[in-house]
């Protein structure tokens, strides 16, 4: 078996699930239980704050446990604009959001909010000179994704910053869900960031727990109210085990960070130089500016979906594009949004890569890929 | 050890953590994804569905997995309230309602709703003749518990249903969280019931998982959007393994129920018997009308967090009253709202039975407690 769908989700580390089994049989108490057994719960869910903080170089009072990413997502565009409604009504964010942004600020239209898209370019990335035109007084939050989860574009967050620099006032969130574990965190988390989202089964962790990152002094209007759990901003009782397998999945993953990402980089690479070689392959990924984990590619008139079952019959495991649009067989988002027609956009499939793939899974992929493209060629 | 906690949490079921196990490390595809892997997960999380659907006899479609308890009612509190904004702002609940629902009502209160509390009688029960009374034209929900946290009071959900079938348009919420595993399903789920919320770590499932009962046709605003999951009612990559295992504590513990029930009747029944000799000794829950699992009493002048540290320092964890609210300091609202004062009502214990209690502990339990009767003698 070879899998490439690891931006849909990731096989858990073992030693991680390990850890969640020990926790959820040794240290089950509810952390919010004045006894010892609550002490003993609390205590481990700090220090499960405190590791996952340091990682990222932040202080552990700016880690906030969520279910996931979409969690933290919600929570941040619902509640930043609940929180600033009376300063302004104006939210930007970039055209490829993944769906947990954009609908969220889709749902605040609704309840009398403006949303604004930042357009991106032919390569998906978003103008910088037109996101700088579009900031207005009445702007109060402006959303972007670090790591583009169906092309792999790396959103210029540093240069967002810097022109947001300007604007004290208006908030930035990341959706950095694709990013944790692949970039280097200045990349995503520069100091002018306020609000960042995080999920632990992108990076090897359990489905079921995440993180937001609210910087030191920015308040947000809760999302789940309630026992007043996480210091009155995110209320149930803490679902201890997956916080603390997620901080040692995150541990695990920087540790490995650069030794794995340079194979993945040779991966890509690799895949790139030989799929460039079909004349019908276009690519819409690219080394340069992209994540080394996400490779986006069609076969110019073979709908991805055939491409994908085609695969499958070998074993090998791709997406069409997000794991969430592929089911409701939508397009891909942020193609359409890079200016491409649908009938090329919906040609694409993407490869995604983790820890667990190898060079020869290369060789197998290429092997495999140069069957299917022959036998393609009859409907193109 | 004596666990007399369990209304604050549970020891998962060991095969619980068992299926949770398996499930993490064989079944880790997306159920988006459109390959082999999404596919198996994708029937997993629906066997998973028709499971939990079938313990409550009713249809899989009304069954939406989430986070916990907690977020089960932020979202039906807050949905329906966004969904039904236009025909009227009026919410009623129970004086006594657990925070998660209380105060997302009270955050609706600043978006412009009116939120009214339904009184309790001085045993903690709902006054049907007041609640009757309060219903309005512009009323869009009623949340009532189906079991009180603090000290185990039965609501009659069956007679609030019956005096709601002259108001079809009103959505009644039910928060089964304490109920479910501990009664039968027609004490809570009523037909007339629209919603009702539950969560997996009371029923000695895993934390972080929970669901919704959403009646067939009945519709209300996402709390969390984004991918489309459940059918476009909550978004996030399931969380299989904590579902799965879910499905299997509920079934676990819906076998057992009667007898463990019985069991935890006996042990209430032995435990309020015997308090209630000690002269200072005020009984709060009662048998009749009142959940077997849950029993609240207090030493007059006695502050809880004294008793329960007392009991403690002999391995005998209690609580004052929720978890929720103990870390925050705040008195029992439930026994302030039935009428008790501050001073009485701050000397209130729970103690909360499941079905790894004896009546072996009952009797080290009552030993231990006359010491500490006579210890606090002088304090009284």
């Amino acid at each position: 078996m070879i899998y490439f769908d690891n931006a849909a989700t990731t096989r858990p580390y073992p030693e991680v699930l390990a850890t969640y089994t020990e926790i959820a049989s040794k240290i089950w108490g509810n952390p919010s239980s004045l006894h010892r057994l609550g002490n003993q719960a609390h205590r481990f869910l700090e220090a499960s704050r405190k590791q996952v903080a340091d990682l990222l170089g932040k202080d552990p009072q700016e880690i906030v446990f969520t279910s996931g990413g979409t969690e933290a997502d919600n929570w941040i565009i619902k509640g930043v604009a609940f929180e600033k409604q009376n300063f302004g009504r104006h939210i930007l964010i970039s055209a490829v959001e993944h769906p947990a942004v954009a609908e969220s600020a889709q749902w605040l239209v609704g309840q009398g909010f403006e949303v604004e898209q930042i357009p991106v370019d032919k390569t998906g990335q978003v103008d910088l000179e037109r996101f700088a035109a579009q900031i207005r007084p009445d702007t109060i939050l402006v959303s972007v994704m670090a790591v583009n989860n169906e092309i792999g574009r790396i959103q210029p967050i540093p240069e967002m910053a810097r022109i947001l620099e300007a604007w004290p006032k208006v908030s930035l969130h990341v959706d950095a869900v694709q990013a944790l574990g692949k970039l280097d965190v200045s990349l995503f988390l520069p100091e002018r960031v306020d609000f960042a989202s995080f999920s632990a089964h992108k990076f090897h962790g359990l489905r079921g727990a995440g993180f937001a990152y609210l910087k030191k002094g920015k308040r947000l209007s809760p999302l789940l109210t309630g026992g007043g759990q996480e210091g009155e901003r995110r209320s149930t009782t803490e679902n201890l085990a997956g916080i603390g397998a997620m901080a040692k999945a995150l541990r695990l993953s920087m540790e490995e960070r650069e030794f794995v990402q340079e194979r993945l980089a040779a991966i890509k690479s690799s895949l790139l130089q030989e799929l460039a070689k079909y004349e019908d392959v276009e690519l819409f990924s690219d080394l340069d500016g992209h994540s080394d984990n996400i490779l986006t590619f069609g076969i110019k008139g073979v709908r991805g979906e055939v491409l994908l079952h085609a695969l499958e019959a070998y074993d090998i495991f791709v997406s069409t594009t997000s794991a969430c649009s592929a089911k409701a067989g939508k397009p891909a988002g942020t193609l359409i949004a890079m200016g491409i027609p649908g009938n090329r956009a919906s040609s694409a499939v993407r490869l995604s890569f983790s820890r667990e793939n190898t060079m020869a899974q290369v060789e197998q992929f290429l092997t495999t890929f140069k069957l299917i493209y022959q036998q393609t060629r009859k409907v193109r």
